[in-house]
């Protein structure tokens, strides 16, 4: 038997099991041109929050009573397609189930000699080129400069702080806990990180940035976010790759309106997803494989086991809890 | 005798008449390198709110005490560099005062064949520039994109209508009273322009953008910034030129963030200043000065008479008095 997890209702505020709902259904069959998987691993990620709702966002809203979806390693069983063969590990966006039929046009192939499979949904997949076109297409950071990154301990933030120190930044990061903290400076290298529980947030980010910000790197939103524009440098930019503040907010977003220190600081923000760099993916991968291989780039990954776990966690998320990549690994 | 207006305190909310102190001086002297010159025009600007606080800002604060200053077309009446001689018109930032003296390497000639010397601090001059280095390089409208600028009778505002005009966008413009509408829509080609003043901003900016908004040129913040930045295209730029709703507000400027808008639509805000551009004003001044040559460009000069109207002519840029560029004629 095959199992699937939907959408059973839109969440207000924070999601609980409610918004989920486990179904069991039928093993699917591969068409021609397809080819039958079986999840391996199954990534949950902040922006899955924005799919959940109803309204307009850079990806379309998930279907309610239909199965969630994201970034899935899995294995060929049966392939129906000459782009794989059975036993052949692979990588996509498919349904959140244990088993799928796919269109083989839409997977890629995983090398599991190169890298831990793992990978393909972690610093070298999805979070990993977000991190590398968000930092460098946006934020360009120069040797000497400040580099501020939130959400630095997550999926995304730990890898641009490394990418930053590569190019010769000094790096302060912003986490949520003293395990995080000392993993950032003590694994990673940062050169300060600013537990955001803490004291005063903009107190902290004054010392830790005695020559102000050049380049912030956006995964939170809200308060931390003021905190670290009003200490912008001249020309600084700002890549907005999340706000995972707000995902759960019911009332409105409002808070100091940017646009000032923007216009005194000639400074630029600008939002981004990965997919706005499609078409340079292979340069990104190529060269965040380099890294890795070099140890120039270290990944952590928190892996929940059983795919009955999925919500929990998904849920974890908003509360901090995974340092670096969160995966449920659902077999073998 | 000379005469010289000095910033008598700094205003707190909207400067008034007190700000502003009136005091007799000696007639100046050039030392070698230098020039006399007598002030002809006087350009009034809302950034010069901005100086009168004791803030970090992109230029430093005027001084107390100190004669204001900004940019001026001047006579020269003696000159002690070989750069100019007696009788050549001039321009560049000089202070408020009826007869300066100058170093002439901050001064550049204006040749009245070519324009009326007014331009040369108008629409040939900082206002003009402003105009297309912030639309040009931050905002780059492409032909059938939706450009939307508010502030659209004023100085800056009026020239980026037209040049977004040229480059065959459809051009949406925000402006306060309805002479400056019938202005902008009959006189300048303007497709649409909404009187902010009248009704619902949003509602009317969406009738008038049935396409989203592309580009959207920020001259006043607050809520009319937030009604645009609720349409935003995907891939939209915002070119930050000024805040002038904000300047004289004694509270901290408050509103929905923009974050979430920028990020869902891979959008790009960036503030500017036209001297980020100095290296390529040369540029500019040639093609602006072609475009109004060939009658592409209109622009509308708003003058008030006499030295002793300076602060009342200042005071009304922030009641939308100017229709185009705030002048005053101190000599003939």
């Amino acid at each position: 038997m095959n199992e699937q997890i939907l959408l059973a209702e839109r969440p207000k505020g924070m999601p609980t099991k409610d918004t989920f709902k486990y179904e069991k259904i039928e093993m699917p069959t591969a068409k021609e041109g397809e080819v039958l998987v079986q999840t391996l691993y199954l990534s949950v990620d902040p922006y899955m929050r924005g799919r959940m709702n109803d309204t307009k966002s850079y990806v379309p809203p998930f279907e309610l009573n239909a199965p969630l979806a994201g970034g899935i390693v899995a294995r060929v069983m049966e392939s129906k397609s000459d782009r794989f063969k059975e036993g052949d590990i692979v990588t996509g966006m498919l349904p959140w189930k244990r088993y799928s039929a796919a269109e083989a046009k839409n997977l890629q192939k995983v090398d599991p000699e190169l890298a831990p499979i793992t990978t393909a949904i972690g610093v070298l997949g999805m979070p990993g080129l977000t991190a590398y076109f968000g930092l460098l297409e946006i934020g360009q950071p120069k040797e000497g400069e400040t580099v501020v990154v939130s959400g630095a301990a997550g999926a995304v933030g730990s890898v641009v702080g490394q990418i930053a120190k590569i190019k010769g930044a000094r790096v302060v990061g912003i986490a949520g806990s003293e395990d995080k903290i000392a993993y950032l400076k003590d694994e990673l290298g940062f050169d300060e990180v600013i537990n955001y529980k803490k004291g005063n947030v903009k107190e902290a980010l004054k010392e830790a940035c005695p020559n102000g910000v050049d380049v912030y790197f956006e995964n939170v939103g809200g308060e931390i976010s003021d905190a670290v524009v009003s200490l912008l440098n001249k020309f600084a930019r700002i890549p907005l790759c999340g706000q995972i503040s707000l995902y759960n907010l019911e009332k409105q977003d409002v808070g100091p309106r940017v646009q000032t220190p923007l216009l005194i600081n000639s400074a630029l923000m600008k939002g981004f997803i990965v997919a706005d760099y499609a078409d340079k993916f292979p340069e990104g991968i190529k060269q965040l494989g380099e890294w890795v291989q070099q140890g120039k780039i270290k990944y952590s990954e928190n892996v929940v086991e059983g795919f009955e776990n999925v919500p929990e966690a998904f849920l974890g998320l908003f509360e901090g809890a995974n340092l670096g990549k969160q995966l449920v690994k659902v077999a073998e």
